[in-house]
């Protein structure tokens, strides 16, 4: 039987990472013949628009690790209940049907964990069993049953780092010029990286001085309180706000107007109305920054252990399918935090379907703005390590797939 | 005699390495005495706050090769003529000699080299010869006779760097999901920044498929029409904005209202302003990227290049002090492009003072939203090579000065 891949949702530094695993193990199992991947992912599958892996070279896939972003191209689309969209699912069975796909690698968040899981019962009720194991993907580190999610290591690293460089410049400058520096991450409902942000510095006067928290109702005036101690006792603030940061009455302090694909809100620009907020209050002179796609992109800084992990967990969906498991997701289970091991678990993927890890009350200080130790020791080990890419004439160079399509066997129109 | 050394205006990713050029080279002549160094840059001086930079250790000073921002901290503060602000000179000086300076090295951009060229005459006037040499720096690439500017290569290699990453993001998800990104970059006057986005990319279809520079008016009309283009042809389209983007009357698409202290317009938000009108128009999903200070204190992506520069400018300045000269300032003489050769040449402070550079015509392809092959050919080599820093619990592990203060001779109050 062949295998089909597919990249679902908001890419990362290291999902190309978990494909290489995922292909790499492929080519080594007897179960597999042939890896397809969706040309942008489960829309690939539902318009039998599929990717021949094996007209890929070697190099290419393992360039694959070192590639941040989808390679063969990703979607925002989900698909609901089984009831709702069935015509969906049973289209998908048709497909890998006709391809002879026995296997589905489905790389993705929490959503995507749930449609891995429907595809494996509609396949069964079809009698066209479909073996379907999820790769963890999110930089938001929001699945649950598993010590992180490759994506969120490289995030981390990329904002501890960059708050670090940052606030260097703002403290150089705060004696006659910028003395509020707002930084806006990611994470509409879980504060995983915005939490990251405080590895930037230790003890209250290093900064961050301030992390905003969608898990903790925003309090304007303990906040600008807080700005104003700051700037009188070390001279400037540095501010991490997640984009989900939000009031007591759960609306979010930016809200862009808009809605994507599943109804999200799509929100951005919490970094400049808190700006904002502080020179009308204090007056000081401010600048924000929005790394926006730059921090889950940003394979140039990418953790090693993200790395490792994502790697990891490609391979070891494969080795569990030729195990005989289905309808599960590889996780990764911590041993120890100093040195940090680890290794490869697993769990029912409809334990993971729909749920999301937030960050712990006790991994947030008693005031809000920053972050526990048991928070710290949780989140260093992930940003341990540099994978640096090779690069030429001074830029990352980065691989970009062939993209072969295979054969339609169905030739019939699919609107997805 | 002993020498003062000054950081001015904005801070690099590598000033700190011209820091460590002028310390170093100063340390090995018997010219000069001890280095001190302005906390806060030119404030310092003018408050008697000199840091005694012998008492540093050796591998402090090492390190500053390494670390962004200002060590010493910098200052957004300008001397007016002569005439305007006599007594502020006269007060330089009177520290000068009180303190046995009889070098004055200031790192800065075009304000800086005016001030420097000021104090040298000065000086004269007064009795108290001071030699003026300045260090070239600055992140926008401005100043004249000098073939680029440390500070801006690694500023460029950070955007050409994020441009690529954030464009593969966007390809990967623009099927369902955005179709247009906007990254915002520093630049006022100068689009030497936004044209470094442009080494991202080669070939209409590859991104970043728009540049805005302040060089070339707007026009919302072919501006929108070519976004239109890209997501038609290409699927995506990306797009580099300077801050200091404007209307053919001279009016910025962003002004925050604020002015900093030299009386100039505080820029922000230009990036969310475009992406705003691109959906007004069209109604693509957008996202939108604010670098800000993470562009110019990215030291872990710096160019090898331009750090090399960076520390060669600083050494230099005190080998042309040595060899007799003043009021002058250090170049960096292209001789070949590819590859990249130069050799430090020097610039009457005079020549230099209150010049800017821009990005001349035929660096801009004839639409205005591209660079040319001259421009890449000029660009390309300033970016060249990585210098990590080295790392430790998965930061950069940058250095602190001790900041050790010179007793106070005068003991008389200054208000800057």
């Amino acid at each position: 039987m062949n295998a089909f891949y597919a990249q679902s949702g908001g890419v990362t530094a290291v999902i190309n990472a978990s494909a290489a695993g995922v292909i790499e193990a492929a080519m080594k199992t007897k179960l597999i013949n042939k890896v397809y991947a969706g040309r942008h992912g489960i829309v690939g599958a539902l318009t039998e628009d599929l990717i021949d892996v094996s007209k890929e070279s070697r190099a290419t896939i393992k360039g694959l690790r070192y590639t941040p972003a989808g390679a063969f191209g990703s979607a925002r689309y989900k698909l609901k209940s089984l009831e709702q969209d069935r015509a969906k699912y049973e289209r998908l069975i048709e497909v890998f049907k006709a391809h002879d796909i026995g296997y589905f690698f489905y790389n993705g968040g929490n959503d995507s964990m749930d449609t891995a899981n429907k595809v494996s019962q509609i396949g069964d009720q079809l009698g066209h069993k479909v073996i379907c194991i999820g790769v963890p993907k999110t930089v938001d580190n929001d699945l649950p049953h598993t010590d992180c999610c490759p994506g969120f290591g490289s995030v981390a690293k990329y904002v501890a780092v960059s708050t670090r460089e940052a606030a260097l410049d703002v403290a150089s400058m705060a004696k006659t010029s910028t003395k509020v520096f707002v930084m806006e991450v990611m994470g509409r409902h879980a504060g995983w990286i915005a939490a990251a942000g405080g590895l930037a510095g230790k003890g209250p006067d290093q900064p961050p001085h301030i992390i905003l928290f969608p898990e903790i109702a925003f309090d304007k005036d303990a906040f600008l309180a807080k700005v104003k101690q700051c700037v009188t006792d070390y001279g400037y603030c540095v501010i991490v706000v997640s984009e989900g940061a939000h009031y007591a009455d759960g609306k979010f302090l930016a809200d862009a107007g808009t809605k994507d694909s599943f109804g999200h809100t799509q929100l951005g620009g919490v970094g400049p109305v808190v700006a904002n907020m502080v020179r009308e209050a204090h007056g000081y002179k401010y600048h924000w920054a929005v790394a926006d796609y730059l921090q889950r992109a940003s394979r140039h800084i990418a953790s090693k252990v993200d790395v490792q992990q994502a790697y990891a967990m490609g391979r070891a969906a494969v080795e569990l399918a030729v195990k005989g498991f289905d309808a599960v997701m590889p996780t990764i289970v911590r041993k120890k935090s100093k040195p940090y091991k680890w290794e490869v678990g697993y769990v029912k993927l409809s334990d993971v379907a729909n749920v999301e890890k937030m960050v712990p009350r006790d991994f947030i200080t008693a005031d809000g703005f920053g972050i526990t130790e048991k928070c710290r020791a949780y989140l260093q080990p992930l940003i341990e390590g540099e994978d640096y890419p090779p690069y030429k004439d001074g830029l990352p160079d980065y691989v970009k797939i062939k993209g072969v399509a295979v054969k339609k066997k169905l030739n019939t129109d699919f609107k997805p």
